[in-house]
Order: C-alpha cells, then sequence, then structure tokens
C-alpha cells in the first residue's frame, strides 16, 4: 500500500493511496489511535471521493474516533473499464434510451463488480492492519456490492446498507450475511421497488437486523438517518 | 382533577389522579419543571400501571425530564364495563376458543374504545394545563386507540405507535395524522399480518414518518428501539 498525498483539517487526517490496481482513500482521526474501521462502498456512478463519500469518512473520524477507507470500484472513478464493463454499459445506456429494460443488465453489471471489488476489499484489509473492529457502510451500488462482501469477510462485524432490492443486490447474498445490519429503505424510491427491497431485509439472515423505512425518493434519505447510522455502528464497533 | 397518592424515588414524582370517571398516573422531574408531556397508552389486556408503562414513564422523566401520562383505557385496569364490553369480550372469548376468526370483533372492540377514550385524553390534557410540547406513545392497543387521538388533538406534536395494522387500527384515523410518526413493526408478528402493518404506516399522512422494523415477534421490540424513541421524542419536543 502506498499512500500518495496526505492532508489533515478539522481534527481528521485525509490520505490518498494505492493497492496495486486500487486507489483509496483514509480518513483517521488526527491525534488518537482509530477505535474501528469502516469500510465506505460508494454508489452507482460515483467514486470513491464523491460528497457523500467523504462526508461519512470525515464524520466517523471526527464525531466516532474511528478510521474510515473507501476505494474506487471497478470501472467507477480513476479505475479503467474492461471490455466487459463497456460491454454492459453501452447495452445498459441502449436500454435506457431505447425503453428496453435495464435491469438484468444493471444485475450483470453489478454481479460483475461484486466479484470484483470483493477480493479487493479484502486485499486493502489486510494492507491496512489491525484499526480495530471492522464495519461496512454503502447504500444502493453500495449495498449490492458491500453484501457479498459481508458475506465473505469474517473481520466485519456489522453493515449499514440499504436503497437496494432483489434485483439489483443478491438475496443469496444477503442470505449469508449474520452481523448486525441497518437497511435503509426510502418508501418512495423510484428505482426499487418497495416489495424488492423488503425482499432482501427480509432475506437478510442476521439475528439482529432493522430496517429503517422513510418517505421519499433514491436520494432524499433524511440526515437523522446518517446520526442514527453512526450511532448503530459506535454501538456495534465502539 | 383530583390526586390520591404521591410517591418520589430516583428524582421522579409519581402521583395517582382521577378526573371524573378516568383513573390515571402522573410522573413528573421531581426538581424541575417538565419540559414536555408524553401520554402513554397502555397495550390490551394492560393497565395505567402495567410494567412498560410505568418503566417508559420513569424513563421519559428520569433521562428526557419530560412528564408523561398514563390513564386506563375504558375497560382495562381500574374501569368498568359497560354492557357493550361485556358483550364483544364474551364474543371475542368464543371465537378465540371455538376456533371463529376474533380479528372483527377485535376490530369492533377496538372502534368502539377509541371513540371513548379520545374525549378522555382531551379532558386529561384540560386539565393538567401546560406541561409543554406534548407527544404520544403507544403500541398495538395503544396504537389502535392512539392514531384517532393524535388525529384529533392539535395539542400532539409527535407521536410513537406500532405493533398494529390496518384490521386492527383504524387506516382512515392514520390519514389524518401528520405530525411526525415513529411507527414500530415486528418482522415476525404472530398477531399483526406484516402487510397489515406496513399498510397502516403507509397510511399516515405526516411527512415526516419513520417504520422501524425487527425480527421477532409481538412482544420482542428489541430494547435499543425504546432509546431511539426516546431520542425521537426528545428531536421533536425537547
Amino acid at each position: 500500500m502506498r499512500f500518495t498525498s496526505q492532508t489533515s483539517a478539522d481534527g481528521v487526517t485525509e490520505r490518498s493511496f494505492t493497492l496495486g490496481e486500487i486507489p483509496g482513500v483514509l480518513w483517521t482521526p488526527e491525534d488518537a489511535e482509530p477505535r474501528a474501521l469502516v469500510l465506505i462502498g460508494h454508489g452507482g456512478g460515483q467514486h470513491k471521493q464523491a460528497p457523500g463519500v467523504t462526508a461519512r469518512g470525515l464524520r466517523l473520524a471526527a464525531e466516532l474516533g474511528f478510521a474510515a477507507a473507501a476505494i474506487d470500484a471497478p470501472a467507477h472513478g480513476d479505475r479503467p473499464r474492461t471490455a466487459d464493463h463497456d460491454r454492459l454499459v453501452t447495452e445498459l445506456r441502449a436500454r435506457m434510451t431505447g425503453g428496453g429494460d435495464p435491469v438484468p443488465v444493471l444485475a450483470e453489471f453489478h454481479t460483475l463488480l461484486a466479484a470484483q471489488i470483493v477480493p479487493d476489499w479484502c486485499a486493502v484489509l489486510d494492507a491496512l492492519g489491525d484499526l480495530g473492529p471492522v464495519g461496512y457502510w454503502g447504500m444502493s451500488l453500495g449495498c449490492a456490492l458491500g453484501l457479498p462482501l459481508v458475506a465473505a469477510e469474517p473481520r466485519i462485524r456489522a453493515a449499514v446498507v440499504g436503497l437496494s432490492g432483489t434485483s439489483l443486490a443478491s438475496p443469496e447474498a444477503a442470505a449469508k450475511v449474520t452481523v448486525p445490519v441497518r437497511f435503509l429503505l426510502q418508501w418512495d424510491d423510484e428505482r426499487v421497488p418497495r416489495t424488492e427491497a423488503l425482499a432482501l431485509f427480509d432475506a437478510l439472515s442476521s439475528p439482529e437486523k432493522t430496517l429503517h423505512a422513510n418517505p421519499g425518493g433514491h436520494d432524499a434519505v433524511p440526515a437523522f438517518e446518517a446520526d442514527s447510522a453512526s450511532r448503530f455502528l459506535a454501538r456495534h464497533l465502539g
């Protein structure tokens, strides 16, 4: 793991890194050992320093004294697209403009990305070393890619996921998740049918799992849910 | 309103009262003016000092500095049954032992009780005077009787309800509720079908409403939801 830049402000140090082909960013408390580490999965079309990702990393470090790490998903941010990615993105655009059903293509894209990012995250965890108990936070694409990771990676002890459903995320992966989960659902999500989101929550095997549903569309999660998710992570990792 | 007894412990004063035919109990911080008032509706077969009701009243006073009040619902606790109550309870028992469907009878019972308790609560609010912003907390029967109250009583600014569905509580009353609502749902509730609980949440007109769903049966709401509900009430009434 090679750190390529470092800045500090408001008690938080932000460092960019690369691990092989994987570009990432690490937030840590400036003057203390981190109490835990949260892996942040960005949304579709976003990247490791999208505003919501950065804001969450800064808050986890500043308010909870946690470390937080984000990486670009394959075909996102600074990472190149393969021929497979290109084929799926082209097909997706064609369906979205031509009126076909984009969901099966998007689901195939998510499955491909999940298979690639799970070993990426495990390698990043290995390289970061012990920064305390590990959690995961990711919505939408970050949920679809996070469930297989949380299912596969025994170091992850709690997860905040949501804004996805059984068409775009794997219910089979969800069924392998057993750690405490906070699941966010937007009641009027224009991208995720309500029944599919409820079915994805239902599929989780975790004895402790809590669904939080709020009115509004995919991008309208109320601010108080961020505070509540922080408390959830603090309760399980702190 | 006539206060009939008073005890204080751990910073909370508990007073029993009667207002006409209505027996109630009031918890207040011992050494400070209350910052708000929460009306607590008990569950079916319970009463104003059932363990869960008392525990909630004590916590609201001790931890938030709120006043809390509970009254016996008609046909519950120290309140007599009328001939109508007796007829419905007899029919309910007959169906529960004889194999008939108790839900329509229970729904009729709830409708009758709601019509009676809404004016009771309004009279209690009048008699208590200004103790700060008013909230409501009630699960199961306390939800079914609380929704018409919250819909009818403009002094109530926020409500924590749940563990009920569209067969046992009125979706028409829910549709008249516009204040912020926290709605608790038990994913494996043996008394409330999941789809009916989701439909009751859906019926609420409140721009701010949040569903919290957890695994387990009707009586297995996790302890952390009580903390979360307290924060919700503090946020809206504090």
